[in-house]
């Protein structure tokens, strides 16, 4: 999507044909700054400090990470560790061990003289094919924001969690992909964005892509959303998902079940962008079966951002010593989610429906 | 309550028997500063900068304001000057305009020379006339939590939103005071403290006085209370109120109608602590008759903490010029209100309950 008027991916090849080129995601809103990767080092290193993040990019990173590799060595030994390197920089991503085995799996069997040139062909492939399953999560989407909007006069007013942005994928984003599409078909949109505590990445990352791109938006506070719908003036809630079990309950970013538990409330319908990658065929109930990760209480405590003269600064909200909870994940129930779109279309949270639009994975799941 | 292992009141008198003691709410937690307040233009400083917060110990703030006019003018004049003055703080707040009311209405009859010494007292007796209505209170709500953790064994988990705490009234807080007496009872309590976004008066105010007093909390994001609650973490939600209205509803810090959604759909009680004062007999219908303010957008797009030299330090957290929507209040329906805990006992959220608890004031509701 656009930054300043120039069309970018969240990932790209450099204009010398092999460093791969990120976006510092750790320093926006406050700068753009890009990065240009020489080494399945340099990308190690900037997926464990997220200045990469988001489950696809970090999938289409580490592909890249290993085409790097076979271009300084491609020898079998360069190739395990590049992988093994990799693979442990975020121990719980799966779309990173995905991307990872795919690699393997393709090259591993060429010799060594051909295999960079595959490498760099199949990172792009992965890409290609993350930005293709997010278009087509849009273009399912897009019928239904074109639905709401019809419904109404004055901007169609969405409100969304988290960051499920380009910057989380390679291009388009998984909840944005809907958003953007309408933008740039005519539709008038106003994004209600969740600042979405701990990690603001609502206020961080969604505001500043959406902005770039030309897309009106407002920041919230979280508890805000509910009152929001109470007055009227949300049309439709969309959010990503990190994972989604077979029978449609979401687990994603901590905050949505109750946005969802609000839309209920107040006849708001609730979408959730899923790409079938993130639907976990041998998972049934999300609450009691989607381990849901504790990260730091400092993320709670401490708040960063930029003082006036710009320079990022770290404070302390609370008094020294408090504990603070912080679970990364909550479950929405699929009794409560109004429909999952996904890139083969939109269907009810429930079993039939995933596996009717996905009976070649549906045999994976367990009986 | 205690502050490191001392009795304090939100509110006293110097040992000199005339200036006015506060607590310097600003600088919480950063900061523990008592200031000595000697006129009634520093009172309505104090209050004006926030120095001094919470509807009821406002209120007391602005009656000692006006005995600090009679010790140095006891003349009509100085009177309404006084009067006029302090009204002017904070244009929304009925608590203090209803105590200078009761300041003028004593004091104009008198003679001069009786004005400073029935000012002091009357001041007095505003104060010690909230404290009373807190510990009632917190009696009736203290039957509520003993009556919880008799059902369960390991500490009973309170989870709260905002300070409707010891600091925003002259003491024991509203929606606190049954949780400091079963504190001080011996009943085991954990509090979970809502940070309350966007000026963070759990993670600032409720978690400092909760753990000056001993009272062991954790703070969580708010929209992480859902989660929590979801996992059976939580055993009673207590909450305070703004105003509540004839039929029930609730207007209370924003965020806290989505927790009672989540406490309803997880089967967990939700309890408003209300004093009588707080419950506005001319309203019906929270929604359409309860006007939400709305405040300025810096307060959710920059947060104030302390750096790591302690210095407080203010950082915006989203792009530049982002708007931000920053409503103060929302309505919690009757219909998911477990009960309301007043100084006159406990009710379900209803016209009827609350009615028959207050015969002498539903008799001022409109037909």
């Amino acid at each position: 999507m656009n930054v300043a008027g120039v069309a970018y991916r969240s990932i790209w090849l450099d204009e010398d044909g092999w460093r791969v080129c990120i976006v510092d995601q750790t320093r926006l809103p406050y700068a753009f700054v890009t990065l240009r990767l020489s080494s399945p080092d340099e990308v190690a290193t900037a997926i464990r400090l997220m200045q990469v993040r988001g489950a696809p990019l970090i999938g289409a990173a580490a592909a890249y990470g290993v085409a790097l590799a076979m271009r300084l060595d491609p020898s079998d030994r360069s190739l395990v560790r590049a992988i093994r390197e990799l693979a442990g920089t975020r121990p719980t991503a799966v779309n990173l061990r995905w991307a990872l085995e795919r690699m393997r799996t393709s090259l591993a069997p060429l010799s060594e003289g051909n295999r960079k040139r595959a490498a760099y062909a199949l990172a792009g492939v992965l890409c290609d094919e993350d930005v293709e399953v997010n278009r087509a999560i849009g273009v399912h989407g897009l019928r239904l924001l074109r639905d709401a909007a019809g419904r109404r006069t004055g901007p169609l007013r969405i409100l969304t969690h988290c960051n499920a942005g380009w910057l989380a994928t390679v291009d388009w984003g998984t909840a944005t992909a809907p958003i953007y599409m309408a933008h740039d078909a005519g539709i008038d949109v106003h994004v209600w964005v969740d600042e979405t505590r701990p990690r603001n990445q609502g206020a961080r990352l969604t505001a500043w892509e959406l902005a770039q791109h030309g897309v009106p938006n407002t920041v919230l506070p979280d508890a805000a959303a509910a009152h929001l719908m109470q007055r009227g003036f949300v049309d439709v809630v969309l959010v990503g998902t990190d994972r989604t079990t077979a029978a449609g309950d979401v687990a994603n970013k901590i905050g949505t079940y109750p946005l969802a538990l609000a839309a209920m409330d107040n006849a708001v319908p609730f979408y959730v962008a899923a790409p079938s990658s993130s639907i976990d065929w041998t998972l049934e109930d999300g609450l009691a079966d989607v381990p849901i990760e504790e990260r730091d209480a400092r993320e709670v405590t401490h708040v960063t951002g930029a003082d006036e003269e710009g320079v990022e600064r770290t404070v302390r909200v609370t008094p020294p010593g408090t504990p603070a909870a912080n679970y990364a994940f909550d479950i929405t129930p699929a009794r409560i989610v109004t429909a999952i779109i996904t890139e083969r279309g939109v269907t009810p949270a429930t079993r039939a429906g995933l596996a009717a639009l996905f009976p070649d994975r549906r045999e994976h799941a367990p009986l």
